[in-house]
């Protein structure tokens, strides 16, 4: 198989029947030792890191895949710590789905003036562009309409999947006593040009508290599979 | 008359009748002496400016006017550098909306990646908060309801608007060769509740190009007015 792209968290590899390997890293991101979920550097190297991130991705991924949610999603092998995925194309050059409930993070930074910080949100859907050299900007349904990145009708379907997804999360979570309070998806085309979820869902795409207090990653995966 | 607030560019004050005065300064907005319409601090003092804004504010609420578009504007008394306004509740603590023409400003920043300086856009739309700690962020329709700043209604009617009041401002400006980039509008509603267009309509509000050379505001009156 083909190494066709090494990411911050994860490599790509393509497979002869046309599907793609998802190889996961030990890496995570984060600035100076510290992990976060909103940024573009790898902050640190945690041992068992990319098993626990794609046990919680195959566990939400299969949960998807009951609900008939389209995803990526073919197989996993945990031991390998890969994941076999449907081939994907992605809108322009990456974008990232957020779905909030809480205001933190990047919208609390924003919109400051107009929010306290940890004040619910509605599953308030936005989207930002990938661009390390810009970080990451925000983007409006309008802006991707008129750069040709998404259609209107293609962003509508892509806000209506992430309420979903995030719901499907959020619930899970709330079974064990968490609260979700944002996650970070990214969408594709399949073959057909149908939007699907595609990457990940693990600890490390997503803010989760209890009590109060922040869950890191690896301890959610073992509050919620373990 | 009372002095309400001491702006950027203009000065306010409440009328005994309930109407409001806008006293037009000679400060432009800028950085290190150098005009930036896009800029959040004075950055130099251009004598005559204030009345030169006046006058191009005047000639396009005029322009407004017999077009019924809603504004905020009564009448001006150019040797005072005065224009008298109706009483207007700002959305929220104030927002900006531009509407662009040609990808440049921080529209160039922010979605570098997917245009090309200068590249033509179809009357595009977005609003940011005025919010001077956190650089002035574009926010979403969506956020706006969020956030209880706007209404999904009230949007689609400043989108209009601002779409609307483009155009005039534009096709006056290419009937003298003049070509119209960008342009910053403020919205309010007025005692009724009604979206009305408020603030000015000048140079200093909008990028303004001849032949591919940028045209200062007071220049820009001379050639429009003069």
């Amino acid at each position: 198989m083909e190494l066709v792209y090494k990411g911050k968290t994860k490599d790509v590899y393509k497979l002869e029947d046309g599907n793609v390997l998802l190889k996961f890293k030990d890496d995570v991101t984060g600035e100076n030792g510290v992990f976060d979920p909103g940024a573009n550097t790898v902050g640190l190297t945690i041992k068992g890191a990319g098993q626990s991130g794609l046990r919680m991705t195959s566990f939400f991924f299969e949960k998807l895949a009951e609900k008939k949610i389209p995803t990526h999603f073919i197989a996993s092998d945990i031991d390998e710590s890969s994941m076999t995925v449907k081939t994907a194309t992605v809108f322009g050059k990456g974008l990232e789905v957020i779905c909030r409930f809480r205001a933190v993070g990047s919208f609390l930074r924003r919109y400051g003036a107009y929010c306290e910080k940890g004040q619910p949100l509605d599953a308030f859907v936005e989207v930002t562009i990938k661009d390390d050299d810009r970080n990451d900007p925000p983007i409006s349904k309008d802006a991707l309409a008129q750069l040709g990145i998404l259609t209107n009708e293609e962003y509508v379907v892509l806000e209506k999947l992430t309420k979903e997804i995030s719901l499907v999360v959020k619930d899970e979570l709330a079974a064990k006593g968490l609260e979700l309070y944002d996650i970070k998806l990214e969408f594709g085309r399949d073959s057909e040009g149908n939007v699907m979820l595609i990457d990940e869902i693990s600890g490390g795409n997503m803010r989760v508290y209890k009590e109060g207090q922040y869950i890191s990653p690896m301890d959610l995966e073992k509050l919620i599979l373990g």
